[in-house]
């Protein structure tokens, strides 16, 4: 008998660029972009794929490609793969898609990825009104770990996931996407009093045909310019899954997708080999290429069995995870809090995106202490297995928030001691992260507090 | 040699009325609430406190004493303790105190507790515009496991927890807290969009002399009046820690808190035999009396070294915690995820409490499919050792936020499968939680999908 | 409704005698040890117990106690306890006793233990050729943590469990025990070649007037002198439980005694803070007084239905067990290898107990490196959370045992590293362990190498 | 920067036999085996290995192939690797080699093992008394899955490790293990009572010629003859690491070696997807082909500074571990227990060995309850998860061994259950292990009371 080896069903070639892979990729979601292979329910297969850039950022010694990187392009997606049951028949849609990822890694002889935020004038990070430049640090692999030349003194092992995997949307879905986005983009700036403190742009990416990969779509056909309008960008996560992000989304988990087009056009792509709870310098994972062992399970009639819609149709849903069993062990978390109060010093009303930031600006400053830079600890947060809770959201006016950062990825002891307060000038952790100048005019904030 | 016994530093006497205590009680954070006792570095104390409302809740078979609750005389703190070091010098401001927690747990023959959710005119909870009533369950203990006669099928370890330990703010920090929060309570509903996601009433609980204790301060004095006008309220978190309700703070826990007034005036409260991330229905965990085995140390000058202030003063900081080692071990979890899409299907701007809330209300429905009602599960998912992420806060415009579930505190698997659609009747959980009916105008949020 | 507060089934008192408790405590296993009291199946119990020498070890300054002490009076257990299902009809032979361990610790007031080796003279411990003084050292609680004066540097959470717990075997099962026991002692010398490795003396245990309590069975009455001489001694585990140390039936455990008599009559004792796998110097676990809250369950017939007798008779049992939810969590492992070959040098044939031994003894030495005396360590490696593995057991000729040590008990790094060879007197450990003198003629066992 | 691929340091070929590899095999322990490929330290390098057979076992219908294996030819290793620092300079006597495992796993394309007992005749295993005959059951892997049509109804995590890592050992420490290995085996039935309750055989496993294979030393040639017939066999973990089955060596874990000869020349090979503490059906692994990626560091000097010799020279030492951050994470275990009394009644004085077989004896016969033959079971134990734990060594004349098993690995709830006795012809687990008949003389063990 032969051992069910993982099938290849999508490979990439890392020589050639994403449009000119060998099976097409794709960057939107559309319910026509056609399937580029089919799989069987039970069937083991893997699943190449290119970091989300498709090959834009280097391993150098720059943050020059970060600076100016067309973000019109992101996320190269594999897929779509159709799948069908073991008698042909195709997933439909009001099924459940259960997909079990058995393994996943960095691709063999690419054992590489990066960290970095953006330009604050090209869609920036979470804290981008802090840290408005563009910033880049290698990691490399050694097995399960990873080390940074850019970030010296830490070592952890990787909770490898990917950032992106979802079904199509069907064209009613679609439709939904398009209009709520663009209402945010058109009168967000009035509406939402959110912006004033997170300053990450744009407020939504509608569709462009700019960057546009439509995968077997030929460009320049009327089909593709009719779908590049149409398609959904794949920045945010959304009913389908997609950019998820959920880094415990690891080896054994299963993740239960709805199906809204037949066959279901599963994709899948932005593999990180880890992240912190909220990627907060927005590429701020591990990024890199990789791949998947994958294996499917339809469950007939499983939208309406186990999902509930959440607002105003049926395709208001979304998927259910379960977690894997072998996740990295820590036993001992530093943990820093932050209250609905902003760098101001102005009360937001249970605020739980204002709380977190403050609860990442805190452990920032505690960190930087042990001879980082704010920008190396800035993305060391992104991609290490940091913990982002909500621990209260009910004791008006503040939520709660807490990070939770496991102490044993550093070389040092972390924790606050009596009677060890330093003296002279600490250690200074070099080299630092690459950089670029911020060329714009927005202004930063600064934290009042820290200049006296 | 004698063994170091904790010392019982403050009791209660649970047969007596809050203001009757053999150390009297406190209710509001102020520097000039006397201490009831001090405390040496390094020595082992016990303090005892009564449930958050001081014994209003009864062990019985209705809900109105939660709908008619008195708010106004929340949280009943235990202290404050003055702490000095073996010198006999006491904390001093800018100095950090290490309170670490030895132990805790329910007061000796007074093993139960209640969730509830509050009536939508008095307090709600997070979810108060879908689950407008009153609701209680109760919860009773057998050793380290909690079950309720109300939700019947689950039973789980606690992960055991003061909701409240804080420090005495000084003068300055407490007219910063008074400051922002009245503006929220006056110009919130215009400025924060929030409030039309987030129910919970009202916007900020604002200093009142009503319901006020002032521990050693004898009501009626000129003294009394004029503290119980500036006293904040417990009810938020802040920078002097307070009612941070962060589940993890249980055995073996540390916790570094900013010293504000000279003594460091620790006070401490709200015990909850077990909690779930964000403690969603407000009176959400499950809430008891009990003790708290607590050992002091000073760091001198801690707050410049560890902390750094965020936001326009120096007293703008927040505390940090380190994890214990004995929290309830699970493996296997199921995740609901949620995005800032609201009921209505308008899109938000990444933010985190609507995505929360919609977690939370996926996981609802999901449950609630396995025999219970909605009200079980939210109190449930109130309790129990669930965890709350901050998944992606980056991917314009959606926040994605999960829910995890420990799935072995369930008498069933709850986990999706294919070809296991139930039919007919489903098995019905009874008896239900205790409820009242809703008296009020204000309109519930349908979730219109459901209906169809 | 009153919360199930457990009910006080067995009390002891800390200031009286084991002979003068108000219930009868007893330290013979036997059928005819009448039961102190009875409990119903589903509700839950307080049980006290004396440590297992009934207070004959002292918290002092002197290991003299330990040198003299009169081992036929060990364990004195709490109990029988005598198990009816609802209806009053009690657990008979054949039925399964379920036991949960709902929650346990010291008595309150007593929070100290002691860890010992007994003379080689008097009974010795796993190493005693290698340690044949009687040592002691006194461990304080801190709540969940243990630290000891006489072995600084380490502290550690306990995983608290009764040493003892066992159902009353039947009259048949008593005489198998005797019998084979019997053997041994008489013939053991001649036939058993581990006696020549394990030092630890006498071979067995027999019955003994000396010494015995059987509880409500007075003393001077023919009845107490038949019991008395037929009368199991509680030092090894057995067909029905008892002694058999498992340090992890701890806070949510459940065990699945076989029951022989009529009301199962379930005894419990030797409460242990903490112990490591082994036990290693006998008196090794950090021994206590303490309380155990049980709860009961009847599986009728369970016997026939879950155990197989492995043995010439359909007694030949053993207890099964469910390990629980709360253990302390360590992350980082050191851990320790040893083979079948003695200190000689000689080889045994997959010998897993001198694989042990020689795995304790590399253990012993390596962390005596890091500034410790070696009966330090012995005593530490007694009781702390420290696993016993059997890796390897069919590769002839050497069996392999492992000593896998949570390496954050120590307030040092513990590894091995480069470049770090430490010069000069290391840093001693003091004060150490208390110690008599050895006065006894049996050489030691000197391990060869250590002396070059 | 090119990232730090692993260097392929040594490579096999599936498609060639062991003798015929790139770089030469070897089965045997010997100072003059010369090195294949060396290594600096700090270089991760990737290792390839066949499976300890190399590839005598199919995946096929039959155990024929175990029942007439040769084991004379196991097993093979890959290596040696001399390891040189970063001036060159060799690791050398007395130093430690720190070996950290950076990532293994099955060689691509051969993503199936097995699990087997030996013919009595030729081996046996730990129970072969009781299971005399040869038995196969084939493992599938899907990623991090095993799953065996041979046992249905278990599906675990792979906790994947080498059985066999270890350095070359001197001439003088080569020389003490024959000389002690071989009064083993001549004097052996004699004087070691052990071999009347542990049946595997042979009792040593001395040097022999046949299948002798030397790596790069040509057969035939004098060299050959005098290495062939002084080199140890690989059966027996020793001083040198070697075949210690330590199923937590995985991913991260670190190996801290004694060196022995110039260049340290590290062998390694026997990879387990999966193993069982114990290992105890022999052939007990899921064994297979793979490949490890290493990072080696010298430690100079470390043999004095960290290892205590145990025995009569100076080389009389073992390795010491530390275990990675990444195993598999379950919460419930399910636990039997086995005292030191053997199938006849019998007592045996602390044996560990004996209360081992007990406690594995007591699993089969449990776990067969539900459904499985005993050789099902008796494979499963020997591969999966499960610790094997001496519990307690000290309670004269009872050693105490318990066998943890962790209950997810089943689709079916295993645990003992009140009221749940089933009735009528339970469900059997089919299609079987594969098995041979025995047709030897020996006589087997039987139970006595399972044939009641």
């Amino acid at each position: 008998m032969a051992p069910p080896t993982p099938r290849q069903a999508v490979p990439v070639d890392l020589k050639k660029k994403p449009w000119e892979q060998p099976l097409p990729l794709h960057n939107r979601w559309h319910p026509e972009i056609p399937p580029v292979t089919h799989v069987k329910a039970g069937e083991l297969i893997r699943v190449e794929m290119l970091d989300w850039t498709g090959g834009a950022i280097q391993d150098d010694d720059s943050a020059t490609d970060v600076k100016f990187i067309d973000l019109s392009t992101v996320h190269y997606l594999s897929g779509p793969i159709r799948v069908e049951d073991k008698d042909g028949i195709p997933a439909m849609p009001g099924d459940l898609l259960a997909v079990e990822i058995c393994n996943l890694g960095p691709l063999p002889g690419d054992e590489w990825g990066y960290t970095a935020t953006f330009d604050r004038e090209n869609g920036g990070g979470f804290l981008t009104d802090h840290f408005p430049c563009a910033t880049k640090a290698i990691w490399y692999f050694e097995g399960i770990y990873a080390y940074s030349p850019h970030i010296p003194g830490v070592r952890f092992p990787g909770l490898t996931h990917p950032g992106i995997i979802g079904t199509a949307p069907s064209m009613e879905l679609l439709n939904i996407w398009n209009q709520r986005e663009r209402e945010v983009e058109e009168n967000g700036h009035n509406s939402l009093k959110l912006c004033e403190v997170l300053h990450t742009r744009p407020l939504a990416n509608l569709p462009s045909t700019k960057g546009c990969h439509l995968g077997k779509i030929k460009r320049g056909t009327a089909e593709w310019e009719k779908i590049a309008n149409e398609a959904a960008r794949t920045i945010p996560g959304r009913e389908n899954g997609g950019n998820c992000d959920i880094k415990n989304l690891s080896r054994g988990s299963k993740i239960y997708l709805p199906v809204f087009v037949e066959g279901a056009n599963l994709s899948t792509g932005d593999m990180h080999f880890s992240q912190g709870d909220g990627e907060v310098s927005f590429c701020g994972a591990i990024e890199m290429s990789g791949f998947l062992e994958l294996k499917c399970e339809i469950i007939r009639g499983g939208m309406k069995e186990y999902l509930t819609p959440m607002g105003p149709t049926l395709l208001h849903v979304n998927p259910i995870f379960e977690i894997g069993p072998v996740e990295p062990r820590f036993s001992e978390w530093l943990v820093f809090e932050g209250i609905s109060v902003d760098e101001s010093g102005r009360q937001h009303f249970l605020d739980a995106s204002v709380a977190n930031k403050r609860a990442v600006l805190n452990a920032i400053d505690y960190l930087s202490k042990f001879g980082y830079s704010k920008e190396q600890i800035y993305l060391l947060l992104s991609c290490c297995p940091c913990e982002g809770r909500i621990s209260g959201i009910v004791d008006s006016p503040n939520a709660v928030a807490t990070l939770a950062i496991p102490t044993s990825i550093f070389d040092q002891d972390i924790r606050p001691k009596a009677g060890k307060v330093p003296v002279g000038p600490r250690l200074v952790r070099k080299p630092d992260v690459l950089r670029c100048s911020y060329d714009g005019n927005l202004p930063t904030t600064k934290n009042p507090a820290a200049l006296m």
